[in-house]
């Protein structure tokens, strides 16, 4: 190879001006919440770096609402007061670009239907849909050569959906492990640092304003469902819908479970976990024991981090803040100035690529360990009988604690369980369906008093 | 805003084949080190996923080396022996992609403008290289509307070139801390873990084959100012070189410091810092305190990570591995995945984003906090006079600490020390000039015995 500069290298061509034309785009906004106002005023604030970015002018045409007489934080200052419609058809069929941020699968769905029929680009936060109605989006999407971007709809302002569609499209990535609730994930870590039941936990969480009236979607682990549905088909190029993912909530977790998993050196987090083995693929919600020294562990409060195992980069870990108004914002305007800049270029960023199709497997073909927790009589034999139960059901046993006094039960003297012993159980890795009768046989052994807890134990 | 959907929506347009036209892109990889033979092995062995995901096979048509008859492992098994080539010019000629993984200035740049000038696409991982001569290289890139992607000339496997310059191009980006070079992570945390002094460590380093043999890129900071100006280019949308870069290696940092710091919460990182003002944007390279506390204390062993808070996202942290052939060839393959992908499409990627131009400060206009160590003399109106110093140059003191015991100092008794107290003081944040002209005074005054040891503190 030679070691000096080529004399006879070809010029380089001249530096002609940047190749954007001058010109707008027209942005409807559909919904005005804590995210839609953010956007709003971005584009009205930031008007002159988002048009450099872009290329061209994002110009705000029109913001849908339900009422448009209602008074809104913004709208008469930051945003004009004749911009709001409740036309959220008419508004999405004179513009370039479409920002849906309503959320729920009725309007939206048909909205951003219309809109990608009509030829505008696509940029929505709304992973319920996505969970369920992807497909045909994004089927209709490529077949009318426009985006449909959805950084906000996975964990807020942490980029992690181009980081695995493009960043890690030479790679094979093994195993997606995310916090992807900022809800439950605030709950757990008041109850691991406070000692706290999670009752109050979500009382709290709802006076600051983490958790909604009704916090089913968060605490039953419906929306990390919709997440780690997302993750899965990216991550794997397989389709997975939020039919796929096998899902647990946090409402079983204790404060004494949370205290018996520090007192092992774990932390209880529900994880959002998408995983190829040689079978398929498989994506679950439940809550899990991490290892303390896990990088997951470390993520306090309302903060969201998704750890990516890829054969070539290795592990990965994205964090940041998975909800609100200005850090959901800041993903949608970044897929807005691409989808922008993509028109330009008369070209659209990524397709879907599901080229893959990998079988998607049951919850119960999963591999995983559990941590059981349970009283059992105390008197010699007991743990040979607990151990031929797991034996007969081709479960190896990694650990055995016997731990009377650390770990608190939730039951008090006097009920029966006078000389009885705790015994906390790992398991090796073994398949969910053997695991699970393996608990079930369990629970149905004379010297065991009581299954106090079963959890998962992951990123070991 | 209707809550139904329009029974009149026009119809999705039916779903068309892909729009990628079956094809062959040719790819050229110049050098086959450590990362060259793990982008060359993927091209091979994973021929027909890359091809699923770019939309056309990536063929690779020659690998240029310096000397084609050395033998290599997995020539003439992986890849066919007959690939190897010492003519790089021709190479380049004829492909559709370019790869450099040859590391250095020249020949890199020249065969960098020639594969641009003949309208290939370039991937490089070569951060010096652009640090140096980034401005025309992409110069020639977007004039010629082909693409120059580095993903991997920063922090290895660790997506954060594309984060930062398209998901968080909607936001605003106020600084950025990383840790970019695993040798020196490895090395002070070796320090940390260990207690060992610095050459212990780097020799340590240097037999598990993280440090080179001359670890002066490394420990000097050099290869983090090279990353610390691509960061602060693609962040502030400013073009910021290597020179611009005020550099300190860790050379100077001693188990005693390292120490010290732990006593007081801290944990000693060499950062690249790339920051933006109301005056204009700075980038640095030195050893800094870092809260224990926070995300990027937590980066053991020779990980990487970077911390980026921004406007709208708020606090944001990438982490992964910064060096080795498979993390690194990870990135190339997906930047590889995505120029191709442009390519078919007719278009390119994403162009140099430089339009801000802000001014680039002179390293003593950063604002910063100082830790000083210090021994002075032990005796009543001491301290009064060093706050004296302090406060003539215009800098408030956070905190004192007099720590007699707790700090070892590096010297023994007899020296002159007798009667002496060892200080530690840190102020509040000051210009670096203010700064670095205090620990002069402080010098220069007669109860002040030494000046143990002088350190930033970041992330606060």
């Amino acid at each position: 190879m030679p070691a000096a500069p080529d004399p006879g290298l070809a010029p380089v061509p001249p530096v002609v001006p940047p190749r954007r034309a001058p010109g707008t785009l027209r942005v409807a906004l559909l919904g005005y919440g804590v995210v839609g106002s953010e956007v709003a005023r971005a584009l009205v604030e930031h008007a002159d770096d988002l048009a450099a970015r872009a290329g061209a002018r994002l110009e705000l045409v029109g913001v849908a609402v339900r009422d448009a007489s209602r008074p809104r934080e913004g709208v008469g200052t930051v945003v004009p007061a004749d911009l709001l419609t409740e036309d959220a058809q008419g508004l999405v069929d004179r513009a370039d670009l479409v920002v849906e941020v309503m959320g729920g699968i009725e309007p939206p769905r048909s909205l951003i239907r219309r809109a990608i029929a009509s030829g505008a680009s696509v940029v929505t936060a709304n992973k319920a849909l996505l969970a369920a109605h992807g497909p045909e989006l994004f089927e209709a999407a490529d077949a009318a050569g426009v985006d449909l971007s959805f950084e906000a709809a996975v964990a807020g302002a942490i980029p992690i959906v181009r980081p695995v569609r493009e960043s890690l499209a030479g790679d094979h990535v093994r195993r997606v492990l995310g916090i992807v609730n900022g809800t439950t994930n605030y709950v757990l870590d008041q109850m691991a640092t406070y000692g706290v039941e999670l009752e109050d936990a979500v009382k709290e969480a709802q006076g600051l304003g983490y958790a909604e009236a009704d916090p089913t979607a968060d605490v039953e682990g419906f929306d990390a469902a919709a997440k780690a549905a997302i993750l899965a088909s990216l991550a794997f190029h397989t389709r997975v819908s939020i039919d796929q993912v096998a899902r647990e909530g946090i409402t079983g977790v204790t404060s004494a479970d949370v205290t018996a998993a520090a007192q092992t050196g774990y932390v209880i987090k529900l994880l959002a976990i998408a995983e190829q083995t040689a079978e398929g693929v498989s994506a679950r919600v439940h809550p899990a024991l991490v290892p303390a020294e896990h990088p997951l562990a470390a993520v306090r409060g309302a903060f969201n981090a998704v750890f990516v195992e890829a054969d070539g980069a290795g592990p990965l870990m994205f964090y940041g803040q998975g909800a609100g108004g200005r850090p959901t914002a800041s993903a949608v305007l970044g897929d807005l100035v691409s989808a922008a800049r993509d028109r330009l270029a008369g070209g659209k960023g990524a397709y879907e690529s599901a080229y893959a199709s990998l079988p998607v497997l049951p919850a119960d073909a999963a591999v995983t360990r559990y941590q059981v927790r349970l009283v059992v009589a105390d008197r010699p034999g007991v743990l040979a009988q607990v151990a031929g139960v797991l034996a007969d059901h081709g479960v190896s046993i990694d650990t055995v604690r016997q731990a009377v006094d650390e770990v608190p039960a939730p039951f008090t003297p006097g009920d029966g369980s006078a000389g009885s012993a705790h015994l906390l159980l790992t398991t090796h890795a073994a398949r969910e369906a053997s695991l699970a009768s393996t608990v079930e046989a369990l629970r149905g052994i004379e010297p065991v008093h009581q299954i106090t807890s079963v959890l998962r134990v992951e990123g070991v």
